[in-house]
């Protein structure tokens, strides 16, 4: 069994002495700042009923795709790590995971699980087969902990904001029980995907839903009030945003009347692969018009093609380790919406990509006109730090620091929102001070930088 | 207010001190080397009437897309800045840059308005609110002095070429009148996009004016005789090369009955959209027939889509910082093109880049073959400091260093010329210096290749 | 002339000197280990032959189209090189690539070369015009000594496995010949494109020979089955894997009478261009159900355009320097593919790609959920320490080391086999060592990758 180690206290910044010890400066400005999350997966129950964690299992596997999909390329079955409504033993799905922990070395989840062991647990033996059972019980004895309950945890990370990801037809209970009760705020995101794509699970009874809900007449007018009004309730429950995933970032401006004659041949399941397509890119534009009225900053976060693999997310269910991306055109695709709400005046637009080559080609020179345009921090397959560089190095000659989002942690795992914080931070720490030894930059802008992008930055985006 | 500072003299070299002491020698043997600038945006009449630089405003901003862009994203107004016929009092726009500077810091535009400030123009105060006007005053009044205009900038910057960009109806009596007049040579250079492309501005008045110049009859024949005729023009005038601006880099290789039927039709404005389509690419494959025969080196600066937000182009005009790169295919666009004249001698078609995905991918192999095709160096949102280590690292495997163009500044920004030729040299001596570390290149092969990559090679790539 | 100069040892490892020293202990520890070649192009007659390689143009330049192609590009016919059938001195050849030995600086081919010279034929003196002579004539005479024998290479280079690629008609009598004949395995490798392309060459009489040699009905059923009894042929004589060298990854999942009825039209000439690439499609799709019967692991070399320049390969053949990358889309186009195969048991689908865009896009997520796909090494032109730092880069944060195929060297230049090997490994200790310094990876685990990858992982991978 190897020993324990200690973290390294300069993990994740450059090599070379001298400009690590510029970065080593500016991450100590900003490695205990408060966390802004301005987008995020974590369930509000959690905080809102406040129960102890589950097993080590459910927390750290089970419901964690970038865990479970590693997994199973190695030959695990789904069903055997408890997916699908399958049982398993959790001890035994750790062990799995143990059994396979070496899988993990290099990879971005693999740092995220060790810093979360490490850093909120202070479990530094090192994860393998013959530890597997001693650092599962120390963890079960860890969550049983009051200190280790959610709402706990929440103040222990010094989160100031913690966005969801919600349901249009979410009645936010959780969200208003939240009010007040921690020193930092939960707020509710509006994630209409579901009722914008005539393509997605149940449609056409959410459809009705929705209208039903709103008492809309079943009218493509009908239908954007009924919307409107969704947003108005995420709005009194403290929303500052909503969020788009969508396979193409295809948007499309329509009169009135050939709107609402697709809204009936939608509504009616009568719609044509085109139409149905024209629906969406028509809803998105839609979207932007709606944020344009009622403040909210609208995110996109484009290019995956989800549930690639049809078999599996019949078995198990969606987010299960196969949503992939694809080649994405934002330039030719959201023109539409940027000839008409591009420059409205406090439109904030946030664009994240999971298709790199976009970032110099796309993002960023859109950014760098557009006052609504701002560049989305690397998401999902890009939030590592090999990935952060690669952004950084691609927008900021063209872009500068001030069009990009700060960082965003898009998770559900909820103990990984200060590790995910904190690699951004020092990933952006070893960029600013490459850039000061080279000459490129002083430290002082350096450290204004660095500052004010893991505070004022998303705060001024997010209209926090 | 914060301290002048003097500019780093290692600047954009490498961290690592062997690595830094090896870059700083090979930087050192290009350093004062002549700029030979083969393509750019300089207006001709500059040089030829040598009138003192207007305000500061005028020279560093307003024309200045880049600069702009990135203010009009922060919420500056186009018409504040004086943009489309607006006034504008320059020392509030130059107060204007000076409120928003921090915006550019790490940004290339940031880095040579400060090399330019320091360099060209002695000024080491920081620029800021405090410092806007001191700094106003000081250019403005250095502008007033015979030194700084332009001829004698021309002279203290070294510059022994410099080619401008012309329409093919310009006269170039700027051109003929500097004949002799400096050290360097002025060239023009063949634009004819406007020409060529049906669905440009005026497009129908500039194919008659240039019929009506040439006194050409109006069949496809007579335009490419007219076209040819004006070529012939520009060479007299000591042109050396074509450029054309495309969103795509699509050719066609038509027999001459379907030139002459698709040539009536796009003359008689009845054309559709593939007939249109057709002619810009039928029109690019004929300007390489004319480089074969009138050896014209034939530039291709592809993938931009100009005028993404059609209101501000209504109101402030093309060039207003809104040009927006697209995925760009050269393979399989220019293979009519090339399967016609990639072999023909003497032929030099230079391909430039704003999807950097296609350098490895696409231009250095086919450059790799080609004696024809070389590749363009970074350009436009790519022509900083790591992008072109990007640049370079995804090349030079494939294409070594001889398959190059040499550097282009392609500004308007006249005072910016020599910052961009010493940011290509110190990023070049950065990446050389890497690969003699890593024992790949020998100290003295790099820095043939450095001085090469300054002089010899775009003289032989553009035929100077 | 140049001083004759060795090898630096620490060539390819990074310049931090304490990153170096991490790298140089992991290059240590593979540095000797035995190659494994799962898939290259040496032609099987020189090792069962065991016949003295020819002069130094033939062994080095005239079949390397990685050399020939830079020289073209150059200037350099090819007829003066030998190719096409042309006859040319091969001393005169040696001379042509000495005088433009300067064009290799930097790339990929030069440093291969180089360690060749110095590596296998112990020549140390730089190749230039005064030296190519004596150089020649070196080579020339070490080339007669039966210890560079194609088997006295192959055990000195301590080749463990060397897959050939051979047309499912071969019979493999050289294959069968050196069964037991060497310390290590010469395996053949099923590569069907000529029989699965009806736009290739000869594509009728391949089908009509494949069909005659099995005996086999002129149905598609029939055709199945004697690709099958080829593939078992091949499986007989140690195959290990089928390649498929495709220029899209386009797969079709057929129902039985649709194939039937397209296989029929196309054994008939009758295929229009939508029914050949239907037909291509659904043959990529039944090699992997073939695959999944038989074993044999399935390679996939997507994303190139052979025979960009028709004239070349009209006079000279294929493989002349002119194969050029294309965007590549995996993900939509293997989808069909992997919904049916893609968890199927010990599937194994190796993906190769030319398009580095793909690498973090569509790759390294596929391949870190299908138990089937591995992440192909960096090949063709990207089979450099630039690209390989790049492809570990882009992969490595989703998909760890354990998805990768190991290296391949993809070559038919047997002296360049070593070489090939050696800069992977140094890459890879570089990349790891940086690893280890961020503190992402501890030196064990990084030692147990870095042997893992040379060893265990291709023979994993590819089945061996």
């Amino acid at each position: 069994m190897r020993e324990p180690r200690r973290r390294d206290p300069d993990r994740l910044l450059p090599a070379d002495p001298t400009t690590r010890a510029v970065a080593r400066e500016l991450y100590r400005a900003v490695a205990g700042a408060p966390i802004v999350s301005p987008h995020g997966h974590v369930p509000v129950e959690w905080l809102a009923e406040d129960r102890a964690f589950s097993d080590p299992a459910d927390l750290f596997i089970t419901h964690d795709h970038y865990v479970t999909r590693l997994l199973h390329a190695s030959g695990v079955a789904y069903a055997d790590l408890g997916l699908g409504g399958a049982s398993a033993d959790p001890r035994e799905v750790w062990r799995t995971l143990a059994r396979h922990w070496h899988l993990f070395a290099g990879t971005a989840s693999g740092y995220w699980l060790e810093e979360e062991l490490s850093g909120v647990l202070g479990i530094d033996v090192p994860l393998g087969v013959e530890t597997a059972d001693a650092v599962y019980d120390t963890i079960d004895a860890r969550l049983a902990q009051p200190d280790f309950a959610p709402r706990a945890l929440f103040e222990r990370f010094g989160i100031e904001v913690l966005a969801t990801t919600d349901d249009p037809l979410a009645d936010l209970q959780g969200h208003a029980r939240l009010a007040g009760a921690l020193a930092g705020r939960v707020l509710p995101t509006f994630r209409p995907d579901a009722y914008l794509d005539p393509d997605g699970a149940d449609f056409g009874q959410r459809l009705e839903r929705l209208l039903a809900a709103e008492s809309a007449p079943a009218t493509f007018a009908g239908y954007l009030d009924a919307l409107a009004a969704r947003r108005a309730h995420f709005i009194r429950h403290g929303a500052v945003s909503t969020d788009h995933g969508v396979e193409d970032p295809a948007t499309l401006d329509l009169d009135e009347g050939s709107a609402e004659r697709l809204f009936a041949a939608i509504a009616a399941g009568a719609a044509d692969a085109d139409q149905r397509r024209a629906f969406r890119a028509h809803m998105l534009f839609q979207m932007a018009r709606m944020s344009v009225d009622d403040g909210l900053v609208m995110t996109v976060h484009a290019g995956v093609l989800r549930n690639h693999h049809t078999p599996t997310a019949r078995r198990f269910g969606a987010d299960t380790g196969h949503d992939i991306p694809v080649r994405t055109d934002f330039v030719r695709g959201l023109r539409p919406l940027l000839e008409r709400f591009g420059t409205a005046r406090d439109f904030h637009l946030v664009l994240f990509a999971v298709d790199e080559t976009v970032y110099s080609r796309e993002i960023a020179p859109l950014a760098g006109f557009y006052p609504s345009v701002y560049i989305g921090a690397p998401w999902w397959f890009l939030d590592a730090p090999d990935a952060i560089a690669r952004f950084r190095s691609a927008v900021t000659e063209t872009a500068g620091f001030s069009r990009a989002s700060g960082f965003i942690d898009d998770t559900r795992a909820f103990l990984s929102i200060p590790a995910r914080h904190d690699t951004a931070r020092r990933a952006d720490a070893a960029f600013l001070a490459r850039l000061v030894i080279e000459g490129r930059l002083d430290d002082q802008d350096a450290e204004r930088i660095i500052v004010d992008s893991v505070g004022d930055q998303p705060k001024r985006v997010f209209k926090l």
